[in-house]
């Protein structure tokens, strides 16, 4: 079994240099967040990894979950871990408080529920679920739902689940069918089938509060026709508590790659008399609310990312370290930990230096969000909003598709060793699989970031983060030490700006050429935007060495990674940025007939 | 489940045209390869891959191996396919018909071998192991050995494995201890374990043949104290059956990611009175004859990364053309399969493309086998011997690094359901995962490469086939239909040149700094030689149409792959060139204590 220690370092490191602790902690609704308390949380939260949710990680796997009857059988050890983690108040950390939440800024989550993916992916989707509802609710609910419903699911009491996909109708929500008829009573009987439900049955809390999107009987073809509906697995009686089974059911559950502790289920709606659930928002309204969280959704996968590939990138240098085998190529010594193989330190640093690159974007990004929610200046809350929207392709596309690299590169340190179960990396290998399809596979953020984010404003936004990415550029190159990374940075943003300013010359009868170069688009902007943070970075590293704040060893090596990355990653940008150009045009012209 | 098919119009356009097959059957000891009787074999064993093999590989996977005391149970199926393999003479295509076989050349025991590992590849490492053991002892057993074992081997009567690894020794056979004392009898006791034994134990032949690396007590220290040894499960009685049991046991088997099917096991040698063997070859050379075996093993691996990227691609395709979700991006229309998305149709002429590239550079690869086995001319033997050790390598590395990205791609077109088991593709995926590590991770291919291939002479074979490939380019540029290939070709050789000119001046003190880019160098090798085979493909498909040969539609998609591979692919290799001579500089620098 393998490890996990909170990479605390780099976390308080990127808080306090990179992505704005100090100014989140000054905006309204966010003043808890001062630095001795964050500092306590993640302290907190990195030992509850390490002692409670890591240790079961892999007895999750081998144990997985079980269809008995209706019944579904999760791994043994999630009862108390969950019960540990919903007594210590991790679930409401993001939460309003007037529901019973601590209300502490995204900024401060994302560190936290970072080390929870680490140390537990499959266990972790089970808490992530009630964030994901409550938001829903807090956003949509009418105020007697809230009272009835969110509280519980602030604390954990009840669980939550997400009932979107049919069989017909993945991606493509258009298509589905679940059917909800008002009743007498005011509420709704709904009747379908929904599957792909991650925990849609289990036994580790009295209810299940399921929010399902369906069709009311008038409503409209298409997207604009579906409404959200909240169906309990138990109705509630009288007093507020669980009562009467509702017409759910699970009738399956699939037999994964990975997240094995986490059922993936099928539910079954009114096999009888219908299953009784309650409109949420506005008729035909509930695409529209799925929507305002789907960048908190994306946001929460690609943090995923980071996840899997921190406890990938801890187990190979771990094993690295200690694995003896061969001779040193410099010295012609052997006896040495493997580590010493050139190749192998490219894996380890490589690794490293897209973690950095990766873990500064989203913490940065996590402070726009909280810049966005609450900062009083509208202009500053509106541009950072914009921020978001443009790059929460990126950060769920880029950073999963990058922790996959990750989790398969760990493989590639261990060898033969890494393809035994028993190391634990080949179930990170696993899991992490799920993370570039789920929430929208790599190539529907790649479309939404070409069509919604760029072509449809011009490439505004995109145009005045190139502006802001030039202004760290121009200031790296008036320090001597640095300027080679300012080279480095500014030959991407260059060629970004020439891939924008191309896709936007082109007409529509260019839009399947487009299309065909949406991943690599996606890729390009990465893979800079990931440069931009490394030397935003190397900056902040430089900064603490001239005032002799820090470990200089630390900040040495992250002024290295940098550097690193700029010769290693950052010329992949322009091998993607020829994909969006020339690859979308042969491909728009290709044949389906020569596949 | 999922169907397989035989790539037969593609093994043929290749054979036919661009690896040279009426070339190869000219030769001494080739002349059984006639058009007719290749299109036959390649017929038949395509019936036998879709009929037998290929049916039974999800089941091998569900049941895996198990170990129930010293006895190994394989899946169910593997008996009757097993028997049906062999009593069709399959084992023997390759090898000599003094000893039972069908002497073809490699050119076309080739395409056969990849239907088998795509059909299923852990049954076919079964007989793939009598296949490597065969060349063992042809290579080096006396002729009385030969006679006592090599017909049993060919014919498949008895099974092979190969005993290389111990836990103190992967990648580095120099610290093998495995002991063989001489007794008074000529004969030797063994003593040790020896681990990752592929097939080590099972019940599905009445006797199992160990080849095993171990060292003399008069040996030097090093990897040239190793001798070879042939240790039996049963010892022959004096009619040349299995009589006695031997001292060899298994004592575990792995739980792996993937190859369910295939037993791994740890196998004790001597833990009575000694594992009796015998010498193989002269003492102390046993290193050198698994040396000569190399090429051909790491080829094998290579035609892997093809075969189960090719699995992955037609249940893609399948998938593709069947599931239907989304509107059309320009037409509007819903209702159509997903493959009319441009960034799904990205993916399929992605692995299309790279398909094609690498079958054509393995086939090629095959027919230089061939020649530099039985030309009767010496300096054209040498010269395709040359390039059969430049590239070995980059076969095996590139091959199966890009059959592993096929795999992970084939995922991503099927969305949530290839995360699903049932669909099959999960299991390419998981099985796919080794093929980049064992017989030498690609870290160790590109070490072989940069090292021994390239520096140890200079660059001369790769300046050779720098020109070969330079010649193609030139022809191809008369052709104005085809002249964009040849810039894109010439571009990418411009860069290779210069990597090699850097790299052959650098001095002893850059060591570690190049070792640090050797994989990246091994990658842009990898991309130059296939972007030259899809050239010639284009070439030899434009002959075929100018002559009015052939499928125009199959003629013309190739002539589309080369130049999506053009547009896409090739220009990673100006990436690479990059990582090559800045990446290592950086990881030279690199302190250990930054990770």
């Amino acid at each position: 079994m393998i490890d996990y220690q909170a990479p605390m370092r780099d976390m308080q490191f990127i808080l306090g240099e990179l992505a704005g602790l100090p100014d989140v902690a000054a905006l309204p609704h966010c003043e808890d967040a001062s630095p001795d308390l964050v500092a306590a949380i993640l302290e907190e939260a990195g030992k509850f990894a390490t002692g409670v949710l890591a240790p079961i990680n892999r007895q999750g796997d081998l144990e997985g979950c079980r269809l008995k009857g209706e019944r579904v059988i999760v791994p043994d050890a999630w009862q108390s871990a969950y019960d540990q983690f919903r007594e210590a108040g991790w679930l409401g950390l993001s939460l309003p408080p007037e529901f019973g939440g601590q209300g502490l800024p995204k900024l401060v989550s994302t560190p936290v529920w970072e080390m929870w993916f680490s140390s537990n992916m499959a266990f972790t989707m089970l808490p992530q679920l009630n964030v994901g509802q409550a938001e829903a609710l807090l956003i949509a609910a009418s105020e007697e739902q809230k009272a009835t419903w969110l509280a519980k699911i602030v604390s954990g009491e009840w669980a939550a689940t997400m009932n979107l996909t049919e069989p017909q109708a993945g991606s493509d929500l258009a298509a589905t069918r679940m059917r909800a008829e008002p009743t007498e009573e005011g509420d709704y009987r709904l009747y379908g089938q929904k599957i792909y439900i991650s925990y849609g049955e289990h036994e580790l809390t009295p209810n299940i509060v399921h929010l399902v999107l369906a069709r009311l009987p008038d409503a409209p073809e298409g997207v604009k026709g579906l409404s959200l509906f909240l169906v309990p697995k138990y109705r509630l009686d009288a007093d507020g508590n669980p009562g009467e089974k509702n017409d759910v059911h699970c009738i399956s559950i699939e037999h994964k790659m990975g997240i094995h502790g986490s059922p993936t289920c099928t539910l079954s709606f009114g096999d009888t008399e219908g299953a009784v659930g309650y409109l949420v928002g506005e008729p035909h309204q509930g695409l529209k609310i799925m929507f305002i969280m789907m960048n908190e959704a994306r946001f929460g996968v690609g943090v995923q990312g980071v996840a899997l590939g921190e406890r990938a990138y801890q187990s190979a240098l771990d094993y690295a370290q200690e694995r003896v085998q061969g001779r040193n190529i410099v010295s012609g010594e052997a006896g040495q930990p493997i580590l010493y193989h050139p190749d192998v330190k490219r894996m380890l640093v490589g690794m490293r230096a897209r973690l950095l690159a990766m873990r500064t974007f989203l913490y940065t990004a996590a402070g726009w969000f909280d810049i966005a929610h609450h900062h009083p200046d509208t202009e500053v809350a509106d541009k950072h909003r914009r921020y978001v929207d443009l790059l929460m392709p990126v950060a769920k596309g880029w950073c999963t598709e990058v922790g996959n690299e990750l989790c398969d590169e760990a493989i590639q340190v261990f060898g033969g060793m890494g393809f035994v179960e028993e190391t634990g990396v080949a179930q990170l290998f696993r899991d992490a699989r799920i993370i570039t399809i789920y929430e929208g596979t790599t190539g529907i953020q790649a479309n939404d970031l070409l069509g919604r984010k760029i072509l449809r404003e011009k490439g505004a936004t995109l145009h005045e983060l190139l502006d802001d990415m030039r202004a760290v550029a121009r200031v790296v190159r008036e320090d001597s030490r640095l300027a080679d990374l300012a080279v480095g940075l500014e030959e991407m943003l260059e060629g970004l700006a020439a891939t924008t300013g191309w896709l936007l010359a082109q007409g529509k009868e260019q839009t399947a050429a487009l299309y065909g170069g949406a991943v690599p688009l996606l890729y390009q902007l990465g893979t800079v935007v990931g440069g931009w943070q490394l030397v935003r970075a190397a900056q902040a590293a430089q900064r603490q060495l001239d005032h002799g704040e820090g470990d200089p060893d630390y900040l040495d090596s992250v002024i290295a990674l940098a550097r690193f990355y700029m010769a290693s990653v950052a010329p992949e940008a322009a091998s993607h940025a020829r994909a969006v150009r020339e690859g979308g045009q042969v491909l728009a012209q290709f044949p389906e007939t020569g596949l």
